[in-house]
């Protein structure tokens, strides 16, 4: 699970180094800032190397070290570690030597719970932006609307942006993504003919399958104009255009009664003081016999996102914990039925996606910059060292009406070889 | 799944009711009040009888009527209807026409979700007892202390007293019972040598299944002296005395550390102040590898537990909802990795017990008298009714650590007809 090695570029070699830093060694009061940093961060194991080339290592198996080519890199760094850490390996005044995704576990795993007012205060500074309904479509399109050229470089070939499922971790990214959506089927027990709505379709791969493989009729709600215009060339492409409509609206919009009600990756971005309205949305979509599903990134324990993931990838973006996320269900009165975490699922998806981004590196360079490049670089194996280390998790949750006789009694129907057959009554 | 009936007893006839209620009808006063009664209750769909024989019947299929024997019930019931029907159903003021599961059923659906500041005011007044060391013994034992002759007329052979796993809905309680064993130890993955330690382990048959088929070695906690007496006899009767050891003490006084941690039907007598001391003892149990598993009784949206059952039947009880069972978990950084929902499993169980217990009433009634038949069956009736509403639900949790990269990539294996195999490493 851990082949994928990043090594450094080292594009700002000693030269470069010397010229920013003056060559000079560091001061008392700089080493005093590195000490105090490293121990705010939990005296992570990984070296550092200062702009005139002294290394300041700790014992450690495999060492990755951090490297500071100039004096402010270190007073910034040290001020704001979290956030500027982002800030400052996107725009090349940090650079890594060693395994990047190795590095970033090994802040993780160094990471305290509770790092303290500090920790605190500069989530305060960096509260993320709100969802109200007028701002969460320029968040959504921020992230989103970059282009589906570019996520056509990296992601699978339905352009599926959510953890895979790895029924085996042999399986290709392509067939853990279909075996993705044939597992939701399976959970939403979905029938030829039922209506289902879903909040955040992506590019369409879903609702599409639900209605080619499962015969359902799906309306699909998604505020990025980019991935819906693709979503509609797609259905009419397959002739599945009366079977699927595509809505550019905001789930807040969602009207009408379905059966089934999914959301794949979209609660990450909808903001806990809105989870009342997602549970109002999916109890009224919903009659006494309706599913309602949730797949959402999640964590184990309340904690903010880090700033620089919110700022420059996921603005509004707070993946919450599992109980955080009950809050959804119960203030809308739904009964929980299956919860399945995913955790290691995401990581091998994230695998995956690291390795095809490296490769296609040099044509994003060319779209976008070489700044663009190390930042999603950065965003995606530190997501990766986020899922290989706990600090968060992939949660599938299924609902239905707590007084719903017509579940099945085990979950065995996951997991048979033949498709899903309803009990006859 | 709804064939029990209970035909009233109808003890009380007609010249009884006369002589309390001196046969007059009811006055205005008295009508004003059960229509108040009736609106706080959300007018179900239940008859009146009053002590003079006069029906007030709304509109229903399937009429079950509550007679009133007389004005003084009356009183009581509208002053404070959750706890008083209890009394005044144990106690024989107040009859059942029809099922009394159907009545009670009936009672659930037209509860509101928030019932207003009366109802507040009136589980303020019944607040449940804490649990606090020296108090959770007395609470333990109150009910489950009775003796264990009681239990063995009503509960399977093997005397577990928890929602059994109907892997097939025709499957008999004993079978169940030992598919819900079963069960538990696939999700833990329990492989032989391996340390268990169980909080709350009732009459011992969780544990002694881990040892004798399994192969663990079990440590059991338990507050009930009975039950435990019970334990440590079967214990030595079937050999297993060395690998299963009964220990009389409360899951705060848990050391050592272990494979992993279980407890059934223990999390709804901890009380939630206690969620965190709950958390901690997980924690410190299991180390990096180690699993947890929690099976409880909770709800779909936080209320308070019934004050009758509280006060005569579980004190100190309160089954929380998943939102706030996550709580026991996030405050230890503990991550789970699987919920499932038994609802209608246990359902199924208290149809089950409920028949049995029947079957047992004249014996029980010599035993403990009428009033304590007529208690029980009260409490088991309305067990099996709020879980046919939903207003109970079952979960089953799983948990592991956050970053543990042992856990299985499906849960295909609870399912496998073949036993549990560890992948090679």
């Amino acid at each position: 699970m851990r082949s994928i090695k990043h090594g450094s570029t080292l594009a700002m070699s000693s030269p470069a180094a010397a010229r920013l830093g003056g060559g000079r060694a560091a001061s008392a009061l700089e080493r005093g800032l590195l000490r105090k940093m490293l121990g705010y961060l939990g005296n992570p194991a990984v070296g550092l190397r200062l702009w005139d080339g002294e290394a300041l290592d700790p014992a450690a198996a495999e060492l990755v070290r951090v490297h500071l080519l100039d004096p402010g890199t270190l007073l910034s760094l040290a001020l704001d570690p979290e956030f500027q850490f982002g800030e400052l390996y996107s725009s090349g005044r940090l650079e890594v030597e060693g395994d990047l995704v190795a590095l970033l576990e090994a802040l993780f795993a160094a990471q305290r719970k509770d790092r303290g007012i500090r920790s605190r205060l500069l989530h305060l500074i960096h509260a993320p932006r709100p969802n109200l309904p007028g701002m969460a479509t320029a968040n959504i399109q921020q992230h989103y609307d970059i282009g589906n050229d570019f996520y056509q470089l990296w992601l699978d070939p339905q352009l599926l942006y959510t953890c895979a499922y790895f029924s085996t971790p042999e399986l290709g990214l392509e067939q853990a993504q279909v075996a993705k959506m044939e597992h939701v089927c399976r959970k939403l027990r979905l029938l030829p003919g039922e209506r289902v709505v879903e909040a955040g379709c992506g590019w369409g791969a879903l609702a599409l399958y639900m209605a080619r493989e499962h015969g359902a009729s799906v309306q699909a709600y998604n505020l990025s104009r980019e991935q819906i215009a693709h979503a509609r060339r797609r259905a009419s492409a397959e002739g599945l255009q009366d079977r699927v409509e595509f809505v550019e609206a905001d789930y807040r919009e969602i009207r009408g009664e379905y059966d089934a009600f999914v959301s794949i990756g979209m609660l990450e971005h909808v903001g806990s003081s809105h989870y009342s309205d997602l549970g109002q949305v999916i109890d009224r979509c919903l009659g006494q016999r309706g599913r309602g599903f949730i797949h959402a990134i999640g964590t184990d324990y309340a904690s903010p996102l880090n700033p620089w993931i919110e700022r420059r990838i996921f603005p509004g973006a707070y993946p919450p914990s599992l109980r955080e996320m009950m809050a959804v269900f119960e203030s809308a009165g739904l009964s929980v039925l299956d919860v399945e975490n995913l955790r290691l699922h995401y990581a091998r998806t994230l695998e995956h996606w690291l390795a095809r981004f490296d490769a296609a590196a040099a044509q994003i360079e060319a779209m976008f910059g070489a700044t663009f490049v190390r930042a999603w670089r950065l965003y995606l194996a530190g997501s990766l060292a986020a899922f290989r280390r706990g600090k968060l998790q992939l949660f599938q949750v299924l609902l239905h009406r707590g007084d719903d006789d017509q579940v099945p009694w085990t979950r065995a129907h996951l997991y048979d070889a033949a498709p899903w057959n309803p009990p006859k009554s």
